[in-house]
């Protein structure tokens, strides 16, 4: 701990102005103008490998965005261990509510902002940088490999193939990923459990132009009403979703495992504080943290019908539309689900409109063993860190690679982040404390010191 | 009839060119940045109408955009005809969906294609040159006043203080409208009622800032979800408007009224065929052609949330909005509307948000009757050129300054409206028939004829 603190204190500001360079590439995957930043991102990845001591690094072509891969083969006898990390950021809108510029990141308040920050780029960083340190003090204990791509915010649609198509390079014996968030600041946790995910976009269409609202209200179906008719009907009174078949493959968590969970740290008043909220408001008969934990939602993610600029219009719109995700629990899959909806969709449609169901990405939920030497190591690691043991815990969030890498590579991950509830990933102002990041840089070197120990035995 | 062709035979080109300077001046009122387009466009009225024959034209201010009067007063013994028009238009969004450009007039298949083109630059421009005809030829039979304002697609918000102040100025017999439409090209129609109008906006505020939908999905209240089911909840099954006392003022129609207005053409399928709707939809126990006439309405004319760019973005909104507009007929008073549908939405928001209703403009509904030497001057007028007597019509729109006119000036508006259903006005690709506008010239001084006579007896 002391030689990588004081390694630390010594590159701290170079440091910094890598991951800035890295932050400054507006890589947003969803859309297509910023493709050229994606190749750029990939280069810029590719540098960082191979500066930090990497054998081999390469740009690799997808039938999407790049995968960056680089690797250390040490000694085929000892442990291998495969980061994680992606590249690709979120959209910036609403762009007017950031405080600074979302592609310059700026440090202020003990905080870096930017989008990015945490999600994924500082965070994917931190393995770049613990890896360049245990190289230059040759205490590197396993082989390491990293591969990191540029779709993980659209669903990773190319990496699934390319890993089937490099399962051989791929080889490791645990994948380690920073890309989730830890309870608190001093609650240090380990993420065992992610969300799948479905996420259609729904189109209904009414009359084949924009109407009068006065000459034509009344008589012909209004496509915003009924699309609100639409996305209202899809919960019932107990906040459950009523499409048929949704609940089916839950897994059911038993109470004994309820009780664990609820005795993780959470203070309800703090979370409606810190929100600004009323209230809270979801599935009936689970609390707060069990609705994002092991339930499924349905929520709009956008809708947008007729006129929506400055003052009126007296507007029948042609057409409404929305984007709907939903979040999945272990066993439902998420092709079935989306064929579920749009089914559902389809047949609740009034004859006075035409309905459209197309599906995006989508993503099976993932739940992680605490029984394994990575859980293990990564526990261990944090502990020393944070001066306390981190817990295991469920996150509403999705990451769908990670089932995709157990099916196709058949490695489980460990999914050890370092981010907080308060970094606003995917929304203005994303941020992620200093003091997260370099313990992120700490707390890494630990986990493959413990990691290839436990594999010894 | 003969004099008013040749004279139209030997000016159309330059009627359309003096049209299509004033449609080119993108006047759109709601939108603050073409505030200098209104003053523009006023100036250019006054220009019309000056050479047009008027004595005195002037561009009047008023607390917002400028009125535009003129007048030609030739003998205080004859009747008194008030011209009431507006210069003002809607917004051109979406505009991706016009054929032309929205402000650059296109004669083709015999219409005029152009924002403005009917609803109502080119409606109102039919007066000023009827006018120039009867004064060119010396046929003038009455004293003739305009009075053309620019906040009509706004709620005509300063005319009624306007018209307040300048109440002796503007005495007149009757105020000659043209800013409706005909059922049919065959089917001359005079519109002898106009729904009022409530107009809100609604926001419904959830958590202070956009939140990742996975982290916080299905604990938090969706806002965009919140308010469809609010919308939603604003309709009951039978297509009536929940909110408590919509009803109460809503005047009878009585069985012999309904069987009158049910002889009037209306083809149910070439309805729908038009606009390609699988099915009308509305209260039900009323026909299409009562929805529209005689029912009050419910309509989103926008709604915004979330992320609504290409792609997905697994966002949980902060907030949602809506534009709300409802349909108003005789007896409800649009004050007392709008503030039964604020306290009503404020009743049912669950308490995981907050909403606020922000009325904008609104209206009264009107009736005009038909036993009155204007009614009967234009429907002579029309029998003449159309070969055809006009039915009454309750048309679905509103002109709310029309009621304002009644109650401010005490004087009736007789509304001889020559647009089609066909137009699109409000919509993209708004046009206007050549032969209407041409209809529109040759039917005004017949008006006037009918009506000075009509008035001596």
């Amino acid at each position: 701990m002391e030689s990588v603190n004081a390694y630390i204190d010594q590159n701290k500001e170079r440091f910094l102005d890598e991951l800035f360079e890295l932050l400054r590439i507006p890589s947003i995957s969803s859309q297509a103008e910023h493709k050229p930043d994606m190749v750029r991102c990939a280069e810029q990845w590719r540098s960082i490998l191979l500066s930090a001591g990497a054998n081999r690094a390469e740009v690799m072509p997808t039938k999407g965005n790049p995968v960056v891969y680089g690797e250390k083969l040490i000694d085929p006898k000892l442990p291998t261990v495969l980061v994680y990390g992606h590249y690709d950021v979120m959209p910036v809108d609403p762009v007017e509510l950031w405080n600074t510029q979302p592609f310059e990141p700026v440090v202020k308040d003990g905080k870096i902002w930017c989008r990015g920050a945490d999600d994924d780029k500082g965070q994917a960083f931190m393995h770049a940088k613990a890896f360049e340190y245990m190289v230059r003090t040759n205490t590197l204990p396993c082989n390491v490999k990293f591969m990191i791509e540029g779709e993980e915010e659209i669903g990773s649609g190319s990496l699934g193939q390319w890993c089937a198509e490099n399962k051989e390079m791929l080889r490791a014996d645990v994948i380690l990923v920073s890309d989730t968030s830890m309870i608190a600041r001093d609650v240090p946790s380990i993420t065992t459990g992610l969300r799948g995910l479905a996420y259609v976009e729904v189109e209904v269409q009414g009359p084949n132009k924009d109407l009068h609202s006065g000459i034509f209200g009344g008589a012909v179906a209004n496509p915003a009403n009924v699309l609100a008719k639409l996305i209202a009907s899809l919960h019932d009174d107990q906040g459950r979703v009523t499409i048929p078949g949704f609940y089916d493959d839950v897994e059911t968590v038993s109470p004994e495992e309820r009780a664990d969970m609820a005795r993780a740290p959470f203070n309800l008043d703090e979370y409606k504080q810190s929100l600004e909220i009323g209230d809270v408001q979801g599935e009936a008969g689970y609390s707060t943290m069990e609705r994002v934990g092991i339930r499924p939602t349905l929520d709009v993610n956008g809708i947008w019908s007729g006129y929506i600029g400055e003052g009126s219009k007296t507007v029948l719109p042609a057409k409404a539309n929305a984007k709907i995700s939903m979040r999945l629990v272990p066993n439902q899959d998420h092709h079935k689900i989306a064929q579920l909806f749009k089914e559902h969709f389809e047949r609740i449609a009034p004859p006075s409109v035409c309905v459209t169901v197309t599906p995006h990405h989508g993503g099976q939920a993932y739940v992680s063993p605490t029984n394994t030497p990575a859980y293990q190591a990564a526990s261990r690691a944090m502990a020393e860190v944070y001066g306390v043991a981190p817990v295991p815990y469920r996150s509403g969030g999705s990451i769908p690679i990670i089932s995709t890498f157990e099916q196709v590579l058949g490695i489980k991950s460990i999914l050890m982040g370092f981010g907080l509830g308060s970094d606003a990933i995917h929304s203005p102002n994303e941020n992620y404390p200093l003091e997260q990041f370099l313990n992120g840089i700490k707390t890494i070197p630990l986990f493959y010191k413990h990691f290839a120990e436990l594999m010894k035995k």
